[in-house]
């Protein structure tokens, strides 16, 4: 066993010195290697990876790099293990921690804040000012696994107690997957209002995150709720997570369909997921005054947008990152309690060791794939679509 | 007297029953007329105009009409009379107003709100959802004077108790007319976060928002107060209203100044207040991660802006219009406390019969005019440059 | 008819020129009389009553008078008509009211603020700096139905359109008049912080607040809700509601019992609906640091409170008065949304003429009555005990 | 020189192995030691204390132990070094620390949360939920230098960079250790609502930290700010400091008096500062509705407070601890912007090795004492009365 002396370790989770792990080479190249099985430090734990999700970010990181920009040049060449949405078993504890004991079944949100900038004091840790500072002699203690530090695409990793979230034993596996993508909806749902029950919610963009910010928006009591999306199969999966209406926008203008929903009122609040390059100014049409758009997707590139509508309106927009004020807890909850069946978007199950294959399946919507998960138990190892009930196959 | 019986007035304070007033014709058309003197209801005051000042705003209404839309047509000739920024003597109450005392000193926000919509319950009036209604079946209480409703460039306006604030007798009428616009400045800061005494500011445009924004933010005891802007006379009076330091966009790159300034981490807020076409996205790229910003100009033509950044770095974008949160108030407070002395920015003085002459002084920027008021008191019968100490000449 | 000329009305919905309303004498003494109907102005709609509950409050003031000072003596003696918790039809629109349409189906909310003083302009309009102030020369337009102006203990009554809200069809009247009740637990959920997903929350006292507020608190996500109390049969019920723990306070000591449930580490939130005089001690010390209390019940007086521990752990109190925040808005949501199941405290069925009978049930919790509903609808004409389902034998 | 290889340390800034420090024995027992000097770990830096204060609260650790408990029994015979109010100059850096170099004058606040706990998640770090565990297998990080940890009446003590303020040049050392005070009042009037500007505010108490609400009440703009006490010197102090009122509560009954100078209305805000018995009944008695108290002193035993009357009035009550929210960061830029003099409070000075003497100042009020300071430079040898301009005779 490789774990120091200062690691707690429980001789019912054997912990090896070396695992497989997925790394990155050049953009869009990965191999699976082995390496060695981290360490926990203060306030850390070593997750045993059960199960893992795939994200479309994941995707571009693989393909392009993370998102925000860290200096140093990771990830490519670097060793990098990509991977953010994964859940486990805690199998070690760094020095001092007693939140979490050997055993227990855990999931995961991405960042962990340095804890000393300005940000982290304040609670906005997604927006931490030592933001992928975590190596060498500017190690702050930023974390954020899978982007700026290993993630999930692996056998263990470690991970800052305070992304972890406990799971009730009626979750399985990979619904636990999903918990950080409710996070992220329900992040988004914070900052814009929270208490929005009775509140018209338009979330435009039938992904992972527009699907579960519908579930999340109508779990906390928006009425309506309404979906705006390309593909009526998405928008029907829409509807079974809490959608009070959909709105398939080739067949007609969501605008004018919001507004006539409204009864010519417009709504409280816009969740953006398509990334659309006019998304932005829909969402402000779709508004009354007054009313706030939430951004978690984006156009690559700029995009022109009417500044001139929004300050008519007095419409704020809200550019989130991540999962941050601790909306992965109340994701979690809504999700322990059944207010919701994130299971649905979960279509597919593959082995850890077939991630190339995973990865097409949700580049390239094969069988129209929505969360394909990626198991480490030895047991799932027949990949391909899942019949519901969900997890019947695996 | 032209006042019915439930509108109490006191013989100190004749009222006529008709006055001058200037109205709008076709756009860019005013004229200057007798109008009848308006009558106070419920909840409203009469207010005999003492002094006004012209907004960039009052030039777009009186060549474009109003910002927001408004359904029925307003303003071209409709008998409209704007001005928006104006304080006076309350000469009459409407019935059972004992918010106020004939005699007393007010002066104005813009907007008051219907009472009964959702944004006013919340505390969002200038986001009203009656905006604009307060005509005949259709009057919610409604009132943007200047906007919707007749403003001050005339002898006498019926005010709502909601937009009057009291006037200390050491504040001259001619600074008093600038404290909506202080007004504006405050809520822009309330609405990005309000506490930001040693947190860093940048206010982009040193227009007469822009210069308050700076006194605005040095109140309430930001570090450093930045200014940046085009013309070195305008950040000079900057200077002297409390911006830390200036930075001439000519001369040098204002991103790169902003970083550099703040030791290459960015600053917490920008109240852009320029409308220039990229400022914001200049404005994200000067900010550290998570910071904010207020949008109180903007460009009228749709503009490129880099949602990507935006979202990766978590910055909220705030789209205010006037001065809501009683933001007016808290400005009244620092002016009468003397934080920052707003009449550095009044630099001319007419009488209110002058107004055309007025209006070319704001629009050509002639003598380097910044604020220009308008006296109704005959014995402010000079025009021109107001000498320093400010009233002096007046 | 006696509707004026500017009331719009319909002869769908006739209404009399006068009614039967309870009105009171001496404390104590209830009439039942003819009183002309209500004539609404503008922002008013008349409502025809079917159905209105009775809170302990009313008990209060039909004895003592109402809980808030009152300068000039209601309501004894003065022709006051109780009842604040109520539903109807709206059967005549005040002058400009088009938010509501003849026959729709509404409930009620207490307050409706003056709309222009310092609390109501920040959306804190139970605090209204105008309480009370509706009668004569110092009409500011408070209502607080009930309370300052006639209530619903009669056949008609004017309500503003702030204090209505829109009934599904799918909810009962007696379900409705319950509505008012759900929307006081929920504004005291929201002032201690709305999001309460995940977090743990102490209910104590298991009357009608206080079940509401455990089936609030379980609607927004809370885990675990803990019910206090010291009926059995009381507390079951709030397990029906929600509760997932109950603690009988005779058989257990409840901060003992609640820092067990807890792991020893105290919860985040303590609703107090229980009045009792010890209760805030045992709140704080229920709590973890930071934790927060609403305080929706009290002693009537004063108390010994432990100051010194409710600093030294960093705790908030919230001393709340009716349903502010829109709060009752989000209560019909939910309640529309059916994520509990008020109608479990509605009890009894009293038709309104046997009022004084409905009262003492109350009083006297005959038949362990909870929520006792008074119908006006002449089909409802035997009191007594409701079965289960609920409302059969109406 | 005895620090580890992994601080950073300079040599013009030589550090000894040993120090003198106070330490406490029995209850109100001190002495003057030798003690290691400590060492800084991650995000920690070594400060050389050049000045500190003393607070009220010194007094009663010394004599009777933390207001927090804690388990494990500090401080007494645990060589325990109190003070919490100390300013002074970084000497050495932990692993990894660039937020300060080695030289930086810096003053301090009290709490540095675990950055860890659910509280300090959200910002609140100073309800932190694992208060005071810092020592061995139970270390979360969590330091209170002067309640959990060791504080500063010695030469030099370690603290978390979280904890630290920059000091500008032109702020004297002995201004300077007033920071942290300011940085309480700063906190109070945070919770309570921070945008005070034009508000009214009361503050009951005329000691260190009533004093400097005050200030900082009028530094934030708010009018009329009113102090109450006993005595007619303190109350004068507190005009110097921004008083638009005072009262001597022994002349005149402080209820009535704040009442009448609020025409009648009551204000918005209370600060307590005074720990008097009946300090929150007559609080809520000032206040107007919807009015907050913020509770910054207490009774050390229970008192009978008039909670109907708070629920009746919509009144919400902070009790507050040290100086959350980076509030300290917001006082230190006031002071530096010279906006009020912090330094008329100061009022003695003494050596380090004299601190039983300073502290009999204090308890006694000897020559009416405010705040008396601690000098460790060896120059600061002459105790005794501090002639104005303040600190001539140092």
């Amino acid at each position: 066993m490789s774990q120091p002396d200062d690691v707690k370790v429980d001789v019912a989770f054997p912990i090896p010195t070396a695992m497989k792990a997925w790394v990155l080479g050049d953009p869009g190249e990965l191999s699976l290697v082995d390496k060695p099985v981290p360490v926990p430090k203060r306030a850390e734990v070593l997750v045993r990876i059960d199960g893992a999700s795939i994200c479309a970010t994941d995707l571009e990181i693989i393909a392009h790099g993370p998102p925000a920009q860290i200096e140093g040049g990771l990830p490519f060449n670097k060793n990098f293990t990509p991977g953010h949405e994964y859940m486990g078993t805690v199998v070690a504890l760094g020095p001092g921690v007693d939140e979490f004991a050997i055993g227990d079944r855990v999931t995961v949100e991405v960042h962990a804040g340095c804890g000393q900038c300005k940000r982290c004091r304040e609670g906005m840790y997604t927006a931490c000012h030592n933001y992928g500072k975590n190596y060498g002699d500017v190690d702050k203690g930023h974390r954020a696994n899978g982007f700026t530090t290993d993630g999930g695409f692996c056998e263990y990793q470690v991970n800052n107690i305070n992304t972890l979230v406990h799971l009730d034993e009626s979750m399985s596996d990979e619904e636990a997957t999903l918990v950080v993508t409710g996070g992220t909806a329900m992040y988004g749902l914070t900052e814009i209002g929270g208490l929005v029950a009775g509140d018209s919610v338009v979330v435009t963009g039938p992904g992972p995150i527009g699907l579960l910010a519908t579930a999340v928006a109508k779990a906390l009591g928006a009425q309506p709720v309404v979906l705006t999306g390309t593909r009526d199969n998405r928008l029907e999966i829409g509807k079974r997570l809490g959608a009070d209406h959909v709105i398939n926008v080739r067949n007609e203008d969501p605008v004018e369909a919001v507004r006539k929903l409204s009864g010519g009122k417009g709504v409280d609040f816009v969740v953006e997921c398509s990334g659309a390059p006019n998304a932005v100014n829909e969402a402000a049409k779709m508004l009354n005054r007054g009313g706030k758009i939430c951004l978690a997707a984006f156009p690559s590139d700029e995009v022109p947008i009417d500044l001139a509508y929004l300050a008519r309106n007095n419409i704020y927009l809200y550019s989130i990152r991540g999962e941050g004020k601790s909306a992965t807890h109340r994701a979690e909850a809504f999700m322990r309690q059944k207010r919701f069946d994130a299971s649905i978007i979960h279509t597919h199950t593959f082995d850890m060791e077939d991630l190339p294959e995973a990865l097409r399946y949700v580049r390239d919507r094969v069988e129209d794939a929505i969360k394909v998960v990626l198991k480490n138990k030895k047991k799932s190892s027949t990949p391909g679509k899942t019949d519901e009930p969900a997890m019947a196959s695996v």
